[in-house]
């Protein structure tokens, strides 16, 4: 499968899931040019289509000529890309659990095995530490690269009252990243109200974490996603 | 695309996003005459279609004779497009996250940036204070002037024990802002359990709130919402 | 329509709406004998049709020898029919927002004007009060008139650690009011934990409430419900 | 109907019903052979058909040689049929409300009379208990046998920061037990908010608790579910 493909179902799968709905999106760097990245064009997520696929460098300026407007946005992929030569694959998203994490100083933590790449530690940056007074949008490749360097060697960054970006060694753990990361969120909030506050609660620990995240691939869902979603586009084309 | 269409799919999509059910209404002034404004007919919002948009005066008597009921509530609409010329929109929803804050006197703000204009501020109204031993429905134009004056410049008034009503310059604004205002009502619940209250809490400042503002019309938003309710209606015709 | 359909109708909107699921039933009195109502034989909600619909005396026996099985809590329906002339039709469900209700002391109070039939009042049963050990159904007349004393003139009583029975002069009254006390519920919960408490929300007043179930027939609603039920039983009929 | 077949109807019920997604599996043993039991080949549950089901024995090794890969946890299912010879079927899951109970010393207690057997006593299992530094999945018979002991002659075992195995006298009503659980989990978190602590709730005594699961085997629920997997699996198949 097509790597213009695999962002055709990554993106579908992420609005099915409800962590992005018209915004958001997801990018993967090329794989036959590291300095080149692939991404939708201005498009809601769940109407890409392999067509809407267009080739970027880490400029984050279309390698062809295009017609088509692109997103806002899409520096927060290029300066990772730059910044991180081990990530090939990006999600920028709105959470909706995770967002109250991103404005009140409270820390994610590995409550949930599936989303143990929590315990690798979640910076959360704020856009005011860059440029005060902006849209909170990401439009700038000074704010990408601001963004990134807040990012560090993490799997995933909050973006103070806006969301998170997350990233992986490939589109489909950065997809399941994701999509745990709200699971994670709701359940540290709702074991907080449990148990009067997140001192109380047992998360896991340091080695199960990297125990776990050497090789947590979501290959089950991600088999699951592909197949639900290739069987949608199918029934769109008729 | 008419108003007419435009207004099916503003209350198609509303439905769909669950803000409002069977109750709760969209309106947008007429594109040819100020003083008019076009609403569906007494229906529940996800079965409208072009035929029932009837077109009303702003003392919200319908411009032509219909053997058709119309909805109690009009007087919202007509009041708040006779007191700001700026108007062009009008929602009336029962956004369940909304509610709480109509009736504790805990204040919305500004959680996340894509309902940035909740920090334009956005006030309580009582039904009450106009009148006593209502049904709490806005039945007269005299409440309705009321509420509108509540209402005043700002971008939404909340109706305790009821809803909220939110106006835009436009249709597909109005319809953004109603879905989003319950997204951040909902995280604002969620973060001040998490953070211990509201005052934990970092919003928008006035100076993010008005830039994104300035631009913010839910653009991809719109095209998705239009592109899904189309193929609906498409699909109902058969 | 019938009364029959009109059920059929109720059944598979409750289920819908997520306040009964394989379990809850509706029931209507009969409008030719008033000793008589009807309500399914034991099976799902959301599966019953009209050839599934019986007829019972008011002590819940089935009026023709039917080989199907019946409802082992229909004792709920014929005493209450029994104690209540003014109650034409009846729904038991096990609304999830609800039950926290039933087992804290904490009483349902009017916070949404579409549930303003709560400020009539809501007492909770305790099955405990009428006998020890049982598994919590209403299996025997003994039972079912026990719980129909302590609803006396109320239109709904909560039965603890188990749902709740809502009764009303009409089906489509019934059963508007079952889902929307599901709603108020899940506010009151919400703005309990705004507010610090129950103590700091603004209910409705007791003026409020008469004035509007005085009314509040939730027609809207009944014919947005009917619509969409007959829609799905036409198509599982081919 | 075989227990392939019914293996099929759970494993899409419970992915219905979001207790488990691309995780999660269930299994029932043999009956012609209680020295082995049957279960999806490693597969999302919500695409398992019955040419998908496997025979392992106790010692989870595939009874036929398959080309498929089986489930990690398969030593779940294979260790508790050893330890428990009255158990007949059993489905881990990843159920969210349950897993804040799994990692907060809150224990889970019977608050809805459709989950009594919560009444016969949850324990909670740590993975570290029997093994440091773990993925957190059971992929040993050793921490097989290490979970079926702390759920000795319990209904279920919850697991820290993971999920729950739910087991049962045969199939139905270890899927119905697994969805009341999270059901009972969610009204449990809603209660304690709602009356401030766990010990102003009223849940089901132990006769209550005894007398519903004496006969409790959710008969309604699997007729339902059956019809539904039944008539999509039929769809599938063109």
């Amino acid at each position: 499968m097509s790597l213009a493909l695999d962002l055709v179902v990554a993106s579908r799968t992420l609005a099915e899931h409800g962590v992005i709905d018209a915004y958001g999106h997801a990018s993967a760097r090329s794989d036959t040019d590291p300095q080149r990245y692939y991404m939708a064009r201005n498009l809601a997520p769940e109407l890409v289509t392999e067509a809407d696929i267009v080739e970027l460098d880490l400029d984050s300026k279309p390698v062809a000529a295009t017609g088509h407007a692109l997103y806002n946005e899409r520096f927060i992929h290029g300066e990772i890309y730059k910044a991180r030569p081990d990530v090939q694959a990006i999600v920028h998203n709105h959470s909706h659990a995770v967002v109250p994490f991103s404005c009140t100083g409270c820390e994610l933590k590995p409550i949930f095995h599936m989303a143990a790449f929590v315990g690798l530690g979640i910076p959360t940056w704020d856009i005011r530490d860059a440029q005060r007074g902006t849209d909170m949008l990401v439009r700038t490749a000074a704010l990408g690269e601001h963004l990134a360097r807040k990012l560090g060697k993490h799997p995933a960054v909050l973006m103070r009252g806006h969301g998170s970006t997350v990233v992986a060694e490939n589109l489909q753990r950065a997809v399941g990243r994701t999509i745990y990361l709200d699971v994670n969120a709701r359940m540290q909030l709702d074991a907080a109200q449990l148990a009067g506050g997140q001192r109380n609660i047992v998360f896991m620990d340091d080695a199960e974490v990297a125990a776990n995240v050497s090789w947590q691939n979501y290959e089950r869902s991600w088999e699951l996603w592909k197949r639900k979603a290739l069987a949608k586009l199918a029934a769109e084309r008729g």
